[in-house]
């Protein structure tokens, strides 16, 4: 599976580490991660998933350059926040870490086309949404087959 | 101005009252209307606009014959949710009616952008946007200097 | 109809009132004028349809901002080249005038969707686009019913 | 690097054989393929890679299912034909084989980014982009220091 993980570009240190753990996750139990490949959550859950020999995916709102070091494919999008849709897309199934507004627009938009979304501190609450207190139950969810 | 109007594609008939008021004060204001081209909300303040004289452009998600028949320019985009960022970068201003999974995408990336967002029954509420009651506070809210 | 006229964001003067007769031509007909709402042969296009009190669309690769000063609509989209499709989705028909790399594209992309394509010295000829010498021929071709 | 192929979603066996072997050259030399991810020249390049255990990208037009059997990541943009724009941001040098109007859309975009394009068979020639006759030649082309 391709599980997209969303959050702000800054973060605190709990939701770093947070996302770090749930880019572990992902990995561990060989599913690819894509996130948007920038800082804060973005880059957190690509070095966890690299930590665990995983394969990180960045769709990027503008040119190859500018990038986290923890991306293995860089996808340059040169469309900001409409790459957030395309994040979406091709995601299987969503997790959120904190966030601000570019990630209720991604959580939005996955709950439209009708994929799962598990947030941890979510931004807003949204009807179709889990929240969830652990990365562990967050991937779960995320990859379970009910 | 080219103030966006945003809302479902199918509403209930009081919410289409109130998008078609909002369409006919932004004509008669002298605005531009900006909005999605298809149904509901969109419809309603396409053909509120259209009431008195104004000006409607619908930027749509496919092709240029999926469309209302109020829209006096057709931006085709063939981009489907993608299309909700073009609206919000359009759109001085914006004003949502009702709505659901993506209204909330719009509204998030507006208020990320530092727009104004005026919200009649908002499907969700977040910091920066601001609640009205009517179409006309709406409408003020929007193109007031202050 | 909806008219798109695509060319360089700098041009010679010869080019620049080959396209200014053309924005007059499409105007005086009563079309809408689309472009990409630059310089050039944009902006050229843009000012001969003004001269006509026609109406003018630009479909803009970044901000509102911009933008030159003789567009009615500004659709920002933020997408850089990919801005492209959009101008060629939304007209009904193309004429180009001059260009280099980014007229090629749409060009391309307008014959790939089966629509019609005018260009008065041309960046490169394909199969499918017809090339005319003056500014009455082209539009003449664009709107003509068969 | 990552480098792009670019090709006509249907060819004959002979531009088929030169995909093939294009991505068997790309993934050799250990770099990453991206392509379009349908049929033909796509489907053609991404199996040559596949048989040397190289790393296929298929950035699509639409979405993630509708996809060729031989990608390892599936980018679903949802856009159509401006997907084209993000193969060429993405791809750090691109080689066609064959084509047709899309493939001169993506060689326009890429000649205007700078980037290097080698191409076999060419659909048109433009300044700037190099042809040659065989697979080895474009692919050294594409990743030489000079």
């Amino acid at each position: 599976m391709q599980i997209g993980v969303i959050g702000a570009g800054q973060c605190d240190e709990e939701t770093y580490r947070i996302a770090f753990r749930v880019g572990q996750l992902i990995a561990e139990k060989g599913h690819i991660l894509i996130n948007g490949g920038l800082g804060g959550v973005m880059e957190a859950s690509a070095r966890g998933a690299k930590s665990r020999n995983g394969l990180v995916v960045a769709i990027l709102p503008r040119r190859k350059e500018i990038c986290n070091e923890f991306s293995d494919i860089r996808i340059a999008t040169d469309m900001g926040h409409a790459r957030n849709v395309i994040i979406v897309h091709s995601s299987d199934a969503l997790i959120s870490v904190g966030g601000g507004y570019g990630t209720v627009s991604e959580i939005a938009i996955a709950l439209k086309e009708g994929k799962r979304v598990a947030s941890i501190n979510p931004p807003v609450v949204m009807e179709g949404m889990r929240v969830f207190e652990t990365p562990e139950e967050a991937v779960d969810y995320c990859i379970s087959d009910s």
